[in-house]
């Protein structure tokens, strides 16, 4: 049994440990994994983008624990939901949209037995207090029935910005990572044989076919040339544009820093520029 | 068994890993849960007071090592004590007063037996040769006093400020977090209705009463106005005063950072004056 | 069993995170160790000294996975490598250099064996998709030679700068750590009474003595004294050098950042220059 965590906690402060310590003295022996702690204080979208590129790797029987609560102490609600990749327990703010779009949650319920809560319930601190110990005794086999009532319209966000229906295709930035590498929300682009097949990551839109040599990835005005296999296909130090691990349109320097090379951010958005050979 | 890890190391070296490769040697299938490593360095005091916040959600069996040691290599003792959240494992110079106040220290023994250390103890990684594998023999049952004699004498450190005999409520910032909130010395404060007990952390001072509505914190000639019971009480980007998640006054902005918005250090005066209605 | 991690991902993705749910799924209850995830960006030298300090201290049947992976989609191998200190997972890049140095490698293979690779392979993400399983399967007991072909030419990184052939000792600085300490190349010293015995760390080159107190180290100009024993021999602020808890001489400011005050980088050479006294 494994319990995950992501939060905007950070790893400077107690909190992510304080949580463990309860976990820890509710269900003995249980594995931890931190997902990452790094979300930007409150910011509940990219946190759903980061649950969405992570939960499909863990096994069916996890939980998944997630602080991302600027609504704390108002009358916001904490939920646990089921999944293919297992039970998500966290704020019902929209951070589970995005898996949610992915594949339709199982059973909802709301958190408020208090048998599965600390004693006293802080009005700060609900992740040590409410989310902490419902994750850990939902890991140790209570089931969800036993938290509170089903509920059938949990908060969802927007999903991201995808078109299709012009002659280009247009997205915007989704994320960001370390290495200042720029993931998109054009995808999920697969290979197959030299075009690439994009069927659409979020909501029910058509697939399209891309021939990837033919066309002009654009952002804020900057060219990032057609969409390439791998890294190795330009010179350490050129930008490219090249189809991420999770299937997403990435723009990159090559052992660089794309993003702030070229000073792009989230929301920015992002164009496939079909080229005169490709018409 | 699992064994928590409190460290000025920061996480950039391996450190940490190599302390939990030595203790994975002696009793494999131990958990580790880490603490924080980012105890600002050689702050013994800062360490002493997430000890005091984190440990007691811990199950009463945890090994909690600490390695904040600025004496390294000097005469300082090594020490592990018990207490009811576990046993302290660390060096004897205060960093474990204030849990020691929370909770009188049971048994405490200095480490000096070579057996449950690494064969050459270096003079500068104390944390690797001697701390680490005797928290790991004591969570694997090595009865405490197997590891040396029993002291009386452990280094305390002065308890954080706290003035309550005069007409104002006077105290400092103890602690500043990862969002910027400013946790002070005014506590412990417990809702009871509509007023606030104070219940002192720390020594054995007079609990009182406050009327949380009547009264004006101040720092730095700044208000932080009556003592809320949520952020949702101000508007986003508001600063307020409020009961943190350990019954501590806190300052903060709802949403905001308030320690460099109102440019706030740990050790800063923080006042509850009583206002006219209050009197 | 045991899984160790050292990567360039950093922590604030869920890289690291997605890594550790791919093979809880292959080898559940496995324990996760993080040696590190902030190796400079592709930094595969700094990455090699990091390991060479931190693997001595783990169990033998420790499996090490290690992904600072520059050439990640272009042809650079995949490899396994049995050592003294456990099994090493990562690219054919050098990484394992100066592990290989401290002692030389049994089995090496090449990773090449679908079936224990993810369905789909990304061309971005090896450590997810190659070494992360690969790393499991062989902590689950699978043995080495199932993974592909053996090799007996893996990629090797020039070892550090010393040089002993002078009256003097010549060294460079390979690693600089959170406290701003600066590690050199001169190294493992190991006290016999009053002198010290320099045996090195690298390479085969002949051991010699050295008389502590009638050296002068020198880097960049800088006169840092004779080689000392502790932190405790100099008064807080000023600097010293002394040896390292890996044997390595180092420089330090006691309780200062050394790294910082006095400008030093990796790849500096650093020199102890024997005095009259010892002539």
């Amino acid at each position: 049994m494994l319990i995950t965590l992501t939060t905007d906690f950070g790893t400077q402060d107690p909190y992510v440990g304080i949580m463990k310590g309860v976990m820890a003295g509710i269900t003995p022996g249980t594995g931890f994994v931190d997902i990452t702690h790094a979300i930007s204080p409150q910011d509940v979208r990219g946190a759903a983008y980061l649950l969405w590129t992570a939960l499909p790797y863990f096994p069916a029987e996890s939980v998944h624990l997630v602080v991302v609560d600027p609504g704390v102490g108002t009358a916001r609600r904490a939920i646990a939901a089921q999944t293919p990749w297992g039970t998500l327990v966290g704020p019902d703010n929209g951070v589970f949209s995005y898996v949610w779009a992915a594949a339709p949650p199982g059973l909802i319920v709301q958190l408020e037995n208090h048998a599965y809560c600390r004693p006293i319930v802080s009005a700060t601190f609900h992740g040590r207090d409410i989310f902490a110990p419902s994750a850990a005794y939902i890991a140790s086999g209570v089931p969800l029935r036993e938290f509170g009532p089903v509920i059938e319209d949990p908060v969802r966000l927007p999903l991201p910005y995808l078109d299709l229906e012009r002659g280009d295709i247009l997205g915007e930035v989704l994320y960001i990572d370390h290495f200042g590498n720029v993931v998109t929300s054009i995808g999920r682009l697969v290979w197959e044989g030299h075009i690439l097949h994009l069927d659409p990551a979020f909501g029910s839109l058509r697939s399209i076919l891309v021939q990837p040599g033919t066309v002009n990835v654009v952002i804020g005005g900057q060219s990032f040339g057609p969409i390439r296999r791998t890294y190795g296909e330009v010179s350490q130090g050129e930008h490219l544009a090249l189809v991420g691990s999770e299937g997403m349109l990435e723009l990159a320097i090559s052992n660089g820093n794309a993003a702030s090379t070229f000073n792009l951010h989230v929301g920015d958005v992002v164009e496939i520029r079909r080229t005169e050979a490709d018409s």
